[in-house]
């Protein structure tokens, strides 16, 4: 036992967090140990009141205060215009741009054998029910471009079809391999213009 | 604002620590999200925990949670030897190594005048004071091996030397496990100076 047990402690909730590391974990332990009573309280009461007040939107099911969130109830937002996501962070990236200005449904995650996600772990029934039942003329599916992501969308693609409307995809460019997440706002702006139909 | 306000905090709370850039940020607020209740309880009670409990030995100066700390309490330790580091962490990475068990004094940090730091700013004082009062035989300067620890060493092995005790300090050379090729020239030269006969 090389800490004395609270230091421990705290090193070792720190170092589950992803991406860091023991000795990440370690230096976090040791700045939060001299940030002064305030600091660390603003800290935790950021953690838990996130936690407490972060939900999902109920139609988009992006990550919001309130549902519907303030994106789906934006009425000067393009209502014809659908963005399909795996993730609430690829929102955030999406709306990082600037360029898009219509509505997102997000997925929660892509289908995934080998992780034993299929197409009914997903939001797909609600994405088919939101099509059916909205004024939508086009769907763009802007899923990682990875294995996972591009299957999804191929998936996602097909099933559209019949609804008669067009669905996009955002153009290669993003470096292919990549988390949607992780590209700067320029690439995906580039991406989001250059946008093909399937 | 892209993101709701308690996110926003929460980013923002976790991009003040260190290392944790914006993209950092994020990526862990996301996680915190999507742990359960108990765990975020969990993480933010060893915070909170770690916090209150954690304090300063007396005598050496490390992070303790009691004072005098476990290893100044330690008869069974060498208390002819004493090591003189610059932060608490290096007490940690001293005591990994299992060589080591002799005492500890902790400066503070090291000598800088870029920063500001002058040796009134260091335990230097309790140093000398611990000197006087102890038994000490040997004591190694196990500062930094950056231009900062090399002052702090030198300046303290001249204050050492009236006391007529043995002054050490850590050998310079090259790191185990390392390629001889990626060290740099000050390193592979003071690996030379120090070469050992086999």
């Amino acid at each position: 036992m090389l800490y004395p047990a609270p230091m421990g402690r705290l090193i070792h909730e720190l170092a589950k967090l992803p991406g860091v590391g023991p000795k990440t974990a370690q230096r976090l332990a040791f700045h939060i140990l001299e940030l002064n009573e305030t600091e660390v309280k603003r800290l935790v009461e950021a953690m838990v009141d996130a936690k407490q007040k972060m939900g999902f939107c109920s139609v988009c099911g992006q990550l919001a205060e309130k549902s519907p969130c303030t994106i789906c109830d934006d009425r000067l937002r393009n209502q014809k215009l659908l963005c399909v996501v795996e993730e609430p962070k690829d929102v955030i990236a999406m709306e990082k741009t600037r360029v898009f200005k219509g509505l997102y449904h997000v997925l929660g995650g892509a289908i995934s054998p080998l992780e034993g996600i299929g197409p009914d772990d997903l939001k797909i029934k609600e994405l088919l029910h939101r099509i059916e039942e909205g004024q939508f003329d086009e769907v763009i599916i802007a899923t990682d471009p990875n294995v996972e992501g591009e299957a999804t969308a191929l998936y996602l693609a097909k099933l559209l079809k019949p609804f008669g409307l067009k669905v996009t995809r955002l153009a290669r460019g993003l470096p292919v391999g990549g988390d949607l997440e992780y590209a700067d706002e320029i690439t995906l702006s580039k991406a989001l213009e250059g946008r093909v139909e399937f």
